[in-house]
């Protein structure tokens, strides 16, 4: 096959510094970051005056697939609205709905500039088939739940194992597959430990929801007179490899033990303020140089997966909490949308960033608009006013999904179509 | 003049109940809301298949001339921030430039929704032009500061004679004039008399900053022995026409004395968020009656003025400051940007609910895209998914000010590059 090129011209890229500039594409890599306005000549070239050039965004935790359950029901107590609405809805889950749920979200992300994802639910190798068709990135993993039950425990494995065989590293290596236990409270020991052996035995990430609310710290506490985070290390499950979730509810203990195993976390603002778990000590987690990124979380808890919503939100709850203006700026909220994401899932060498030698994720971000001006400092209008919608342009592994806000890679009359009758069939099963 | 009428048909109206339906415009009024499908003739049609009608947002704190200092200075001190970013470039304000940020604010209030705004700033007659120009609402007054200097005193009293004789009532009854005292610890107590006379006496609003920062508190308890709202209450200021903007810290007397006067709120969240002003108890404000409703504040410390943000962030910042996700639901804070705002600036009986009679400010959501997919609940998704850019059509007064996405009432291209050039002209003489 022959080499493609994609040239992206007189645009201002948002790298180490905010530039003008040109970005030349050869496949699925940057190739070329130059000031020359007379380089001129690519297979395809997108002028892109008037727009600021960044990383694909990452999102450190999804699931994906629950876009279906979007606005099923909200502004209820966590029982409530996991035992009446989500988890009668789960359980009439089918692969099928995996699969368009998960079209639905990949569709979202794209439009608002998010080219890599970090999920976990179940049917996962139908989530991979929508990741695959949408062109994006994916870190994905099988929830594993055995709810110290020997029997669940062994199902839970054989998913686990058939996830990996059928999906790692599969699509141009765009997908990649990780270890899903779902939490400390509702996996054994014994499936923990055996997450642990596999991921060391085969170099793959751990993905898991820690501390996410109080209850379950208070639980901890009482069952095992331990936190959430001091379980885990005791039992030598904590590494650099681990993605923890949440993480919300932390002693100063704690963020030492995750800093000194440089466990990764995702945090996640919107989530966390709808459910009401809590303000997740951020600012003090990057203070001790703990790598924070940002996921979503399911539409379900959201309700969206815009992550310049999230952007905007993690800078400002930080402040409020602190009472301090100055904690978590601009530029180090894009930063947890980009390289520290890539960082969490292992990619940092590969995205996250815009180096020559990097993969092409790359999101073309529209500042012709009224609340994006005037023109002063582009970090500051993505941090603190720019919306998903300001997403014109997003290119994945050197492939354009989304041109001048036209998504070329789905259909999206289509998928919106298939979603509603999804969700509508999984009402009518539930 | 002949009647002009306009129909939108097949609609879901989000009135009193979510119903499907036809509105009907006569001028300036709604004149008829029906579900008879036959319904069909009018001047103009507008098919609102896949749509959400709701009445025009309010926002009802605002600064909308600063939108040209958007993104000038983040992250930083409030004193800082004030002294040498925003108060110097204030020091050069001219008309024009109050003119251009007002309607740059205005074509991005249309874009996102908003029909009615409170806004309090200099050369009001200038932003009157802009809010006149652009067909939309507004009460607007200058911001008094006399520094408890008589000379400046009189300045000011001069400034608000003359804006309130140039501009109240004019625009078709679409701009009204308010007093605007800036705050109690800027404004003497002579001053804060003159106002409340001249309210009393010609029957006009006021809009007041209070208690935005603990600082305030503070001082206020330092130099009075007493809070500001019960300094306010002790000089017979506070009334059922007084707009009190912020009101972050708050005792349970202070919250007493707000009911039992009948204050209205302007909850600024995002704001009170990036400044790290602090949380305000809303809830319990609401759980004591009072009428609460949102504001953005001025795009220097937001960035933006996006209404949906605004409510969004308003729920999910009550949910977890109460560690309660029941608090503050969809419906309640659709209410917060309607209603209650349209009853803050004395206008409950001429807007904030879609009601025959009533007149046509009227917003059209488009919820055939991704992330307000599955459509289930059309509350939900506008508190929670939906974003400004959802917005399709606007109408105000009865005239349609945006058309599927295309305003109609400005030169959108024009506004960003008079907008560029007055933030660049401010620049270079501060």
């Amino acid at each position: 096959m022959e080499t493609q090129t994609i040239l992206i011209k007189n645009t201002t890229l948002v790298a180490n510094e905010v530039r003008k500039g040109s970005v030349l594409i050869e496949d699925d890599k940057i190739v070329d970051i130059t000031d020359n306005k007379s380089f001129n000549s690519a297979d395809e070239i997108i002028d892109a005056e008037g727009k600021v050039l960044i990383p694909g965004l990452v999102n450190t935790h999804n699931h994906l697939s629950m876009s279906l359950m979007r606005g099923l029901a909200d502004d209820l107590p966590l029982d409530i609205w996991l035992n009446d609405h989500i988890w009668p809805m789960e359980a009439h889950l089918g692969g099928e709905h995996c699969y368009v749920g998960a079209l639905l979200s990949a569709l979202e992300m794209i439009k608002s500039g998010t080219t890599t994802c970090n999920d976990m639910y179940f049917f996962m190798d139908e989530v991979a088939r929508a990741i695959d068709e949408s062109g994006i990135r994916g870190l994905l993993c099988h929830g594993m739940i055995d709810l110290f039950d020997e029997e669940k425990r062994k199902g839970e494995y054989k998913e686990t194992l058939r996830i990996i065989e059928k999906c790692h590293n599969t699509a141009d290596g765009r997908i990649k597959v990780a270890l899903g236990p779902h939490t400390p409270y509702t996996c054994s020991p014994e499936l923990l430990n055996w997450v642990r052996k596999k991921a060391d035995e085969k170099g793959l990430k751990i993905h898991i929801h820690v501390s996410e609310t109080q209850k379950e710290v208070e639980d901890s506490l009482n069952d095992r007179k331990k936190r959430p985070f001091e379980y885990l290390e005791d039992i030598n499950f904590l590494g650099p490899d681990v993605i923890a979730a949440h993480s919300v509810w932390l002693s100063g203990a704690e963020i030492a033990l995750i800093k000194d195993n440089n466990v990764k976390i995702s945090h996640n603002p919107l989530s966390n303020m709808k459910l009401a778990s809590g303000m997740s000590p951020v600012s003090d987690m990057l203070a001790n140089g703990v790598c924070v990124s940002l996921g979503t979380d399911g539409a379900a808890s959201n309700n969206n997966l815009d992550l310049f919503q999230e952007m905007k939100t993690a800078s400002l709850l930080q402040k409020v909490r602190n009472l301090d203006p100055t904690v978590l700026p601009a530029s180090k909220v894009l930063e947890m949308a980009t390289i520290n994401g890539a960082t969490a899932l292992g990619m940092e060498e590969e995205i996250g960033t815009i180096e020559v030698g990097k993969k092409a994720d790359i999101v073309l971000v529209d500042m012709k608009t009224p609340h994006l001006t005037p023109y002063r400092n582009p970090i500051s209008h993505l941090a603190y006013s720019a919306e998903g919608s300001d997403v014109s342009t997003v290119i994945c592994n050197g492939k354009i999904l989304m041109r001048e806000k036209e998504v070329l890679v789905l259909d999206e009359v289509e998928v919106l179509e298939m979603a509603e009758n999804a969700a509508e069939d999984l009402t009518s099963r539930s």
